[in-house]
């Protein structure tokens, strides 16, 4: 037992306790950090806009993209929640695809504050379409570590606590696969609607929490 | 055993460690990031108020909504705390609306910044009384998720690890009913009286926490 | 037995696994969120002062006061540590004065901003000498919860998981009132000698700590 | 048995699972702080750069250093993560070592900020090569405490649960050694080669941690 310890050791599998400790760690202080994104109007410019509520209703456009990278973030916490209590240990490359999707998760505050800047000029400006371009292609980056995830421990089943059938796997697979797709047709429609896509987003989240 | 454990998995119940792990994140860090939110005055300001302590006088409000939302924000980890010493699974259901309930708190940073903006136009500016309301708002709405957990856990015994009696959680479900209650009405009186209403908020937290 | 589990769920005793993880959450952030507060010169500074390096000079009592407070947290996080080790239960009251705590640590960030703001004026400027007194109450502050968590776990001795003997319990409640009285006088100290305060405090935590 | 556990307490040895939490939290938080220092272009920046895309392209040496810095960190962290499964004991001169270790990590977002705010100015002037030695001898320092924790550990082998070669102790002390080494000539090298040595760093993360 101690000699398979070490070998265990040797070929660096540890269990899955600290990796999820700080993933947690970093999906919690990206959805928390949202806010900071959402400007809070100074005294002249509640004074310009003539009260407090006129200068806080053309935030609008922070505040829905807040909501859709929120739950977007949220409902990615959710899966990798999932995921790990299928996936029982790590080994080196799982740890760098978990660490290549934590990449794109705390990258999420950028192109959010970008929609959030750009949406107030004009729903239809050109700087919004770029804006909404760049989010989805974030949020689809976002889809590409699990595929690699899965594909990895299908290769080395002893990181699975119990027998996963052939089906089974081609299931792991396939979800991340059409999650990608979805968002990557979403960046593109993001050139012409995009507002609306960003409302997508929050619909999105919504149907794969519950 | 085996089974069951799979048809757990299969109806996506888990245990509650990686949820409670996430949440202490999100309230630790949503708690931590208020601080950055009282402004330090800079050379000019301390310059033309004529030091560094009557530069910093004017930021009483700011102080005193910092307060408020520390601890009401540490009271409502408190109950977070206690609630999941009952509640020892979660469900797809029971996951949302714990991220419902982190999005109302991940939020209060904001309303908390609107409050320290306006409160030093003038403890009954319109604009102070408009941030009053809406800090009000966000902690009513903090409330909400706690009902629909406690409505879902009861048609779910499973999620609790002992027997409730109905008069038990008649309890649990009127207590955040009475929470909502009285920070609802405390948002209306944030329209009359803002600052009695942010330190209403101050001993309502210490009133809960003991 | 699970009599005695209800019992103590009543009188909401339940174990420190939640405290420790939340209090390590705000202790991280608290200790992190500081180099926020130590100013990156933009390009206009970087010209006027002749280059990066001139424009960095001038920031050493930010980077003084950062080596002091992150230093100050950690041994803070440290006590906190070993308490936790001798503390095995939590109740309301604990709960609360831990709260108390954090409050303390988690508004570190904002003195620390102020001496970093005040010390470039002059080492003897009214306004260094102000900022000090400020960072050395707060640090004296962070003191107090320790003596009221140990006069009450006196009280309460099942919050702790062995027996404890009278001398010990005086240890226990001495320690944080020699740490109070310390940071106290460093507090007066430092409106008569801002910057040797400052390096006290770094002197101190490395004492503490080791 | 109870007299063992005392006299561990009275030695202040304790198990690591409270210093991998913290230092979890440190390191959560630094990789996820880093977006914040990628400058969002405001309305006039987008309006004077013809566009949202061309007000991106000149943040080119940000997003190139964020790279650097998240994943040096992820490195470091993947480090500690496989340093404490053989480690399972701290005491207070290893939670020393370890708290310079999070000092530097914590750092790491101000020099990141310098090479983005530098690299910009041209890749060969002088800012971005002090920018870049600055960068680097952060990177230095976060390898230091790695060989006093296994020097110290060296002497202390009841900090680590099993047995361990004494050429096992010579490559655990040997690997922060060459790190060290490797991140010293880098340092040198990006007084030369500012942004080649920004690219290096990647490299050098992927490596390490594949």
């Amino acid at each position: 037992m101690f000699a398979g310890l070490t070998s265990a050791r040797d070929r660096r599998i540890s269990d899955t306790a600290r990796v999820e400790a700080f993933s947690d760690g970093v999906f919690a202080i990206a959805i928390t950090l949202l806010v900071l994104e959402i400007h809070v109007p100074d005294a002249v410019e509640i004074h310009d806009a003539g009260g407090l509520v006129p200068a806080l209703l053309p935030l609008w456009p922070a505040f829905l993209s807040y909501l859709a990278s929120f739950l977007t973030i949220g409902v990615i916490w959710l899966n990798h929640h999932r995921v790990f209590t299928v996936i029982v240990k790590v080994d080196r490359v799982l740890n760098w695809w978990n660490l290549m999707l934590l990449l794109a998760v705390a990258f999420i505050p950028f192109p959010n504050a970008l929609v959030a800047q750009t949406l107030p000029e004009g729903i239809q400006s050109a700087d919004a379409r770029s804006a909404a371009v760049i989010y989805g292609v974030v949020f689809t980056l976002a889809t590409v570590p699990w595929v690699f995830i899965w594909l990895h421990v299908r290769r080395r089943p002893e990181l699975v606590g119990h027998q996963v059938s052939a089906s089974r796997w081609r299931t792991y697979i396939r979800r991340p696969l059409i999650g990608m797709g979805i968002y990557a047709v979403s960046a593109v429609l993001g050139y012409f609607l995009p507002l609306p896509v960003v409302i997508l987003y929050i619909a999105l989240a919504v149907f794969f929490a519950l």
